[in-house]
């Protein structure tokens, strides 16, 4: 099985950081006590605090596809959703 | 000291694709030898081949510093440069 990371790009403003970064937080400590996460580091960027980033590392695919069908996920898609710019990206390590 | 991450986005054409990625593997691999890194995994998209992000772990903003002085990582932007659109986030932990 192959493990992937995910970056999830959250570009907020300062009217919505503070509830962006509550659902992200919360989200957070369900998805780390999934089976099949690695690792799930909430990060912002050192200059500019409206970046706010998700490192992710999972065990599969099949391991995303089970995170993106949980209430938490769900539930941190809807409460982000026009309240922030999100770019994911889903990685397979080349080196 | 607080260590620090930098996701390094590289949007490529699938002209420029091989070219860059071969100078982000040279200067992978002497990164990986400085004494301040923690991490540099060359990633790409599982969707998109032409996104190329890596992901690299350093243990202090000095440690950034010295490798943003290197010869390695001056022949990379060097290489690179109008050739890839680059994004750069420097980031900290939050939790």
């Amino acid at each position: 099985m192959k493990t992937l990371k995910i970056v999830a790009k959250f570009k907020v403003t300062p009217d919505t950081r503070e509830e962006v970064l509550a659902s992200i937080l919360k989200c957070a400590e369900l998805s780390r006590a999934e089976e099949g996460n690695i690792y799930y580091d909430v990060t912002a960027n050192v200059s500019n605090p409206d970046i706010i980033v998700i490192l992710e590392g999972w065990k599969s695919q099949a391991a995303i596809d089970f995170h993106n069908s949980t209430a938490h996920f769900k539930e941190l898609v809807q409460n982000v959703t026009g309240k922030a710019e999100i770019e994911i990206d889903v990685l397979s390590q080349i080196n």
